[in-house]
């Protein structure tokens, strides 16, 4: 069990697609020529009017012009559309790159007919370049009128917001609550690191089709965002532009859903599968990656030491370059959580090291080398320490760090 | 300039050697069966009988047990003799470990004749494996035996605690007082992160001749590790045996160094210079490194500011990784220092990446990437980031993060 989840818990049901999964919804992707290959970098994700909506944004304090403009924008809880560029992440540059955000939300407002408050923007890609203005004055209506339903426009919508991803990024999920509602979540994602040439970004956009008051969106949010991507790492580097998003068209049945309502608890358990989904599968295409590992801290004092003895576990170079290596050196998870913030009694602290007990009350346990090599063979790696303090638990996932990452990272930007 | 340190400003000398530079000591390195490689393994540092002294021990939570029996054997402020071996680190050893690491204290002390609490204990190389008791009984009375003066002994000590070091780490110092006296201050140390196949430990022994209290080689010891040791990173991970260590023979001219005596700042001066040097030398050796890295923050509004900009920067593998490919990649320090705890205003950040200005006001400034690269293919590197909000300043040393580091630690322990 990782804390990035079950989907029994709700008796979810899984549906296909992703972003146009929910009814309410229109999406496209298209090629702006902002990519130098050429390939699809402008999406528009539409609600058709102003819905309930919120964000969470990079707290990253060089955090870049569109998140700036998009905060501003969801600041009163709600939204119509989401316009979002790959190729250029529009971040240091300054206050040309602020008019820039705001023009994109500007453009977006008048291919759809609204007011620019009602648009949010995300960018990604290359920092410290202007953004090809041109490129979006032609793009923006031009998405505008490609968009559509059905699983074409909901996989252009997926892929026009890939940088180095190696695959497009979506998941869906569907609840029926006590009263027989059916409300479905939907997302796409984007994000496989920090990126060459310059940053990545993670981006989520999330969309459902329960009738969630604008509290009730963000309430649902930031659970489900705070145990997923949260908890998940690359290289413990936070790009400037992140952003995870929701927006509520209420095309479902139902009457509205505010915070206290037991349905929302329904529906934020689909929200938590969909976003437990996206980001796994970030950091399965994490740079480089060739395993995905999670990182199980229980035991703790307390929640705030077991997440950070699991992230310093999970950012550790060493620990990450042992999981390439296929060595179950569990050494490096005792250094990890001794440099992290938990309290620790050296005495009790117990690792099972790809289901292999390698550290028993602080001090070594035998182990077959060879069953360990087999089991760190997979391609999938779960490290659970115990630190026999308390019950606090959590789990963050990563990946392990290999020639490749240095390779992508280490090549020259130009 | 960096903060690791300048040696004009007390007028410090030029002296050969390391931690026999100064009078007052003996030493020895000899083999005793330890490493499996048969290369020296174990040393001994002898000021002849108790003298003031000074240690800083490693804030890994995880700490070994010869951390916690030298950390009582200096609580007096007074010590004979060092004791040291590599190849096995006696962590996550438990109970047993303990009385192994008392054990070693005592057979130090019969060999030289003093009491087991004049002696500390420092121990480094492969961890959850119990120290090799036997191997020890033999060496230490051996080592003991082998106590002498001069270039050979001096080496021997510096080589004796070497694990993965490619290179032994010696330096000295000699200071003249304004009244006259000369004080030498000599040290060796070993460390080049944390090392296959488990975990490696910065060790650094220090001696001078000059009359030093207690109280005054705690002051100075601290001053001089907060600018220096505690000043690189490798990998941001800090092992769990980490020591730095000072003894003072008074065998050199006057009267005792209390603190509040300026020729105390004399000392400080040619220890600061002492630890410079072989926290430059730990750094240049760190594994897999092709570069020495001084990443200094200035212009911020606080000291504890400038440190944790500089060290987030240092400890970014996206930094670390553009470094190793000779990439100017600006955008990932600008990234760096927004996810440090820095006050930042990113229209006020400028960033000088080797000798070429990259960003101004928070925006990137053209540069040629023919010089760039050409700026980069040297093996020490300078970056400079100036937050533009305050006066203070901090200066890191890293190394860049390659493929050697992924090979040296992703190998099989086995």
């Amino acid at each position: 069990m990782t804390a990035t989840g079950s989907d029994t818990a709700f008796g979810l049901l899984s549906a296909e697609g992703g972003v146009l999964a929910p009814a309410g919804f229109t999406a496209a992707g298209v090629a702006a020529g902002i990519k130098r290959s050429g390939k699809p970098d402008l999406a528009i994700i539409d609600a058709g009017a102003p819905v309930p909506a919120a964000a969470v944004f990079t707290r990253n304090s060089m955090a870049a012009p569109p998140v700036a403009v998009s905060r501003e924008a969801i600041s009163d809880g709600a939204l119509r559309a989401w316009v979002v560029n790959a190729g250029n992440a529009n971040a240091c540059t300054g206050p040309a790159g602020r008019r820039d955000a705001e023009e994109m939300a500007a453009l977006a407002a008048a291919a759809l007919g609204c007011v620019p408050s009602d648009i949010a923007v995300a960018s990604t890609g290359v920092i410290g370049v202007p953004l090809p203005m041109d490129a979006l004055r032609a793009g923006i209506p031009q998405a505008a009128a490609a968009l559509g339903t059905g699983p074409d426009a909901d996989r252009a919508a997926a892929e026009a917001i890939m940088t180095t991803d190696t695959f497009a990024k979506s998941a869906a999920r569907s609840v029926r609550t006590a009263a027989g509602e059916i409300y479905t979540v939907g997302g796409i994602a984007k994000g496989s690191g920090m990126i060459q040439p310059d940053m990545a970004t993670m981006l989520a956009f999330l969309t459902t089709d329960a009738p969630l008051s604008p509290a009730a969106c963000d309430r649902a949010l930031r659970s489900a965002v705070g145990l997923t991507f949260n908890r998940i790492t690359v290289d413990g580097d936070t790009s400037t532009n992140d952003t995870a998003a929701l927006m509520a068209s209420g095309a479902a049945a139902g009457a509205p859903i505010e915070l206290g309502d037991p349905r929302l608890d329904a529906v934020t358990s689909a929200l938590h599968a969909v976003c437990a989904e996206l980001a796994r599968a970030i950091v399965r295409d994490g740079e480089g990656a060739t395993k995905l590992v999670s990182v199980t801290v229980r035991g703790a004092a307390s929640a705030p030491d077991a997440e950070d003895a699991a992230r310093t576990i999970a950012n550790s170079p060493l620990f990450k370059t042992a999981l390439f290596g296929k060595d179950a050196n569990w050494g490096r998870v005792a250094m990890a959580i001794g440099n992290s913030s938990a309290r620790i009694d050296p005495g009790r602290v117990g690792i099972v090291f790809a289901g292999i007990v390698t550290c028993e009350r602080g001090m070594a346990v035998p182990f077959s080398e060879e069953e360990a090599a087999a089991a760190l063979a997979a391609s999938d790696v779960e490290v659970v320490v115990d630190l026999g303090l308390g019950d606090a638990e959590a789990t963050v996932l990563t990946c392990d760090l290999s020639y490749e990452y240095v390779r992508i990272n280490g090549e020259y930007r130009t």
